[in-house]
């Protein structure tokens, strides 16, 4: 696949794209909402991201995107917008990557060629309010067949620390792949199954890297650090040891290789609106031989990478970087 | 009530204390962790604010901690750390307050005398992660008769923007005062219900400042801003303007006077603790008038100032500064 020369300055070998791959860009499927009176709103204001339809012209902003990737800490994606620079070798130094929502300090955002890194915070509600507004600017910057990524760190589950995983389903606390979402006083169920395809992909680019363990797997997602992870180490524990470690062998029993807080409203919103979303995680350690987090900062870096590595590898091979 | 002269330089009419009131503070009730677990752990690793018992004197550092005050946005939290810093008439430049998780970007906190100023993200499972690790804090510092604070930002239901809600009971989608907590895949359900002393004693400071209006109401407290809300103006939207409408008059007449996404859990906590807390958030706007926050920049940050005058103010008659 080749790339619009417009966003993305390409070494010279890979200018010579085929004109079909190219309108196949340009005639994919559009970002859709799902909300019948957004376009008949005068002004619509994405007040967490400090932007506006009337303030900023988002087509031009961001048309031509077409991987956004998301993570809960902002120095992160921060870096992983430095990073995604360097490996696709565009103009301009890297370390200058500014905050598009610098407005606020609600979330960040980079955008590097094709790709956007946003920052979401911690937990379904705080990565909720970032979709709605991501999806719905998307949506006026008129962007067709983007690619979503969770890039994010997790609590494995029978996993050596430092393993990535893909998730297949993300599941809630009784291992089913849905997730409840409050319409009005009103619990609705959506379905948490994300992109199978999007999700083999990245399982191949691993193969390809071979640089750390990749597994696809379940991910529980809670809505909570300790009590519903079953750790025992938080300001509140009414359990045992042996119940954490049941719980967790459940777990493990119904295919969940880790934990984290905000995968099955990524999952749930990608599926409606259309979108391809994959969920890739690091594990910073294995449950089942503790709750703290013990292993060094150097470490922890590293760690952190892996998800960056694996998307960045995926997004250069769509863009025709890497055969 | 008086201070200690360790922690604060008062002007010197206000050093004549009586024994008795400086005795009250160090017998009073120290923090309480509800976990048998932790007094046995060779270190407790708080690793969202990037302190631990075994590379931090926690009781040095944080002993004569007095008052939390924590809201969702960093730089308002600084802000916040900034303005009782001169409230309280402190040595040093309120500018140059420190941020003491700066090696982490999850939260920020500064510490101003008896004060700690908090950030805690959006929503229950950001602010939920704070507490836990806030309340361990307190505990491993050997803290008394701590009053924590939630200083935020709202929807107002029925209310003039501005005005300033302190939250009688954190209500959920039903209206009930009680929050739903998953453990060890079980749902178990806690009360809601906040110290009403401290909301009095609120309301009191209110009307001696007679700065803006303020009330005691129910906060509906929601898992999003958008759908969970009743928002028309999302990504996603499957309801009409009048069944929003109808939503918003059962919560008024449920006593709502307010929406946000954090007083649940932070009700729930402080009670299971013995913690004395109070939620005093501001309304941007009157939900029955419309979704999206168009007030000025101007507008909004005067309002947000709202909160912080009024515990500014609370934290000063406490401190003997205000007869």
């Amino acid at each position: 696949m080749c790339v619009r020369a417009s966003f993305v300055v390409l070494p010279q070998q890979r200018m010579t794209c085929q004109c079909q791959e190219v309108m196949s860009l340009f005639s994919g499927e559009l970002v859709q909402v799902k909300n019948p009176y957004l376009d008949g709103m005068e002004e619509d204001i994405l007040y967490h991201l400090s932007l506006s339809t009337k303030t900023h012209n988002l087509p031009e902003m961001f048309g031509d995107i077409k991987f956004v990737c998301v993570g809960g800490s902002a120095n992160r994606m921060k870096a992983f917008a430095q990073f995604i620079h360097k490996e696709l070798e565009l103009n301009g130094n890297p370390e200058e990557v500014s905050d598009i929502c610098e407005a606020t300090d609600r979330y960040c955002m980079y955008k590097v060629g094709p790709v956007l890194s946003i920052s979401h915070g911690m937990g379904v509600p705080s990565i909720s309010i970032m979709l709605h507004e991501l999806i719905k600017l998307l949506h006026h910057a008129q962007c067709r067949d983007v690619v979503l990524f969770r890039l994010g760190t997790s609590g494995g589950v029978g996993l050596a620390p430092g393993t990535v995983v893909v998730t297949d389903k993300a599941v809630d606390y009784s291992f089913l792949p849905q997730f409840e979402q409050v319409v009005l006083g009103k619990v609705i169920t959506r379905s948490t199954e994300l992109d199978e395809g999007v999700a083999k992909e990245l399982l191949q680019c691993s193969s390809e890297l071979q640089n750390f363990p990749t597994v696809i797997g379940n991910t529980l997602c809670t809505h909570d650090f300790y009590e519903g992870q079953g750790r025992l180490d938080g300001a509140l524990c009414s359990f045992s040891h042996e119940d954490k470690l049941e719980y967790l062998r459940k777990a493990y029993e119904a295919g969940v290789r880790n934990i984290e807080m905000e995968s099955s409203v990524f999952a749930a919103m990608c599926r409606v609106c259309g979108l391809k979303g994959a969920v890739v995680c690091v594990a910073l350690l294995n449950r089942f031989d503790g709750d703290q987090i013990t292993a060094t900062h150097d470490v922890l870096v590293e760690y952190q990478q892996r998800p960056q590595i694996l998307v960045s590898h995926f997004i250069k091979k769509r863009l025709g970087y890497v055969v």
